[in-house]
């Protein structure tokens, strides 16, 4: 990992295509995102289906058609400043390289999607113990049978991240994340994972199965950035861009910057 | 006005031309929205100002290119469910009718941005009275010297509207109004209205000049839903379609379901 404070020296690195890996912990203070880059064709439904669907899909980045600068969330270049990409073609992934500058054109748009990164850091920061992160493992993602609000050719279901907690812990996680609406906000569900359609907690479709879920600790459910990636799965544009999992776009703006309540 | 606290029937009085006034008081506890529609060569540019642009323009509905249906809003015609339009063509009001099935084509996106309303309601349960709702004039609002976020052709000054409100009350306003950033969120200033470019406190570019502003008394200031309007007028798109102001879109939507936090 980069041991890196400053965002803006970050993406030099990244930029420089020295660092192509996972960027939790880098500039930790400050918000990561998801990218989805898409031809404008698709935009205004995708546009569109991330605002009847704010909280899996939390835009904090809209570019402008062609327009690969990011000017509101830092000095960022996206053809450049996220660590890895993956680029589609009809749903597939046929690359993955470190910059996009031979994919990029005058007909794209950049969408960048809040991530639960910054919500953890203040629980972190309340002393809440999360399994994920104390095992250094990937936090577990589970396709729900709770149908986001389709918009054009976008529709699937809502993918959402479990941290297991105790009772007190579910309570001040509940309120921490709230105040937090553009970076998924409240929990979606907490207990009974059937009730979502989840059939086995221990198989998650994304991300590393929990350890162990203990007696006195509840599944905690929160809408999850991965939904976006699926739903264009699904939908099979003939080209999109996004970043690789865990190779995230660090931008200039604050994770306490995103708070509705301070 | 009419004497209604159902949406639906609300809308089905308004959809049959028989009222065509302010809307405000009418199904108070439901969500009220300011209309933009564009043609869609604009829409993707219009809904990045609102992404960048949160707090003046809150966007709570997005149709689909030549979908007069806003369903997740409710069972919402959006040709004939607004009391009074306004037809714009490059910049300039032509026509002010009551429904716009004349006007309406497949190249249309519609944008329903929040109100001011959805956070004046609990104001006033918890016992905050507003000079312009006791003197049933229109909220005053100022053009500020505060630049909104560009986004293409789409730029311009934050439009705020402003409450003289005593200290215990300025409080707990920012209180309440904080847990609604789907409507404006929290105020944007309070105290001397020069620190925002406002010259004269008593002369309001919109709506009604406040009668007085007492010795114990703050002005408070949010973010107002006339913003996209001004900018809408700066930029003088060739076709454009507002709601007259007052004449809001009434939806199902309940003004408790956008509290980040309730």
């Amino acid at each position: 990992m980069l041991n890196i404070t400053d965002p803006a020296e970050a993406r030099k690195i990244i930029r420089a295509d020295k660092y192509d890996k996972q960027t939790a912990g880098i500039a930790g203070k400050y918000v990561q995102g998801n990218l989805c880059i898409l031809p404008s064709k698709y935009a205004l439904d995708f546009a569109a289906f991330c605002q009847k669907n704010p909280k899996p899909c939390p835009l904090i980045g809209f570019g402008i058609k062609g327009d690969p600068y990011l000017k509101d969330l830092g000095d960022i270049d996206i053809r450049t400043d996220v660590p890895r990409y993956k680029i589609w073609q009809n749903g597939k992934v046929v690359d993955e390289p470190t910059n996009i500058k031979k994919y990029w054109n005058d007909d794209l748009v950049t969408f960048v999607l809040g991530c639960s990164m910054s919500f953890e850091l203040p629980l972190m920061e309340a002393g809440i113990e999360m399994q994920h992160i104390k095992n250094n493992t990937t936090v577990p993602m589970y396709k729900t049978n709770i149908d986001c609000e389709p918009a054009g050719p976008f529709k699937g279901k809502l993918v959402v991240s479990m941290r297991p907690l105790n009772a007190e812990d579910t309570i001040k996680a509940i309120q921490i994340s709230s105040r937090f609406p553009a970076v998924h906000g409240a929990p979606v569900h907490l207990g009974d994972p059937a009730q979502i359609g989840i059939k086995d907690i221990m198989k998650p479709e994304y991300g590393d199965a929990p350890r162990v879920i203990k007696n006195n600790e509840i599944p905690v459910f929160w809408a999850c950035g991965v939904t976006p990636q699926s739903v264009v799965e699904n939908c099979k544009p003939d080209f999109c861009i996004t970043h690789k999992p865990g190779a995230m776009l660090i931008t200039d703006k604050l994770n306490s910057s995103l708070a509705a309540i301070n």
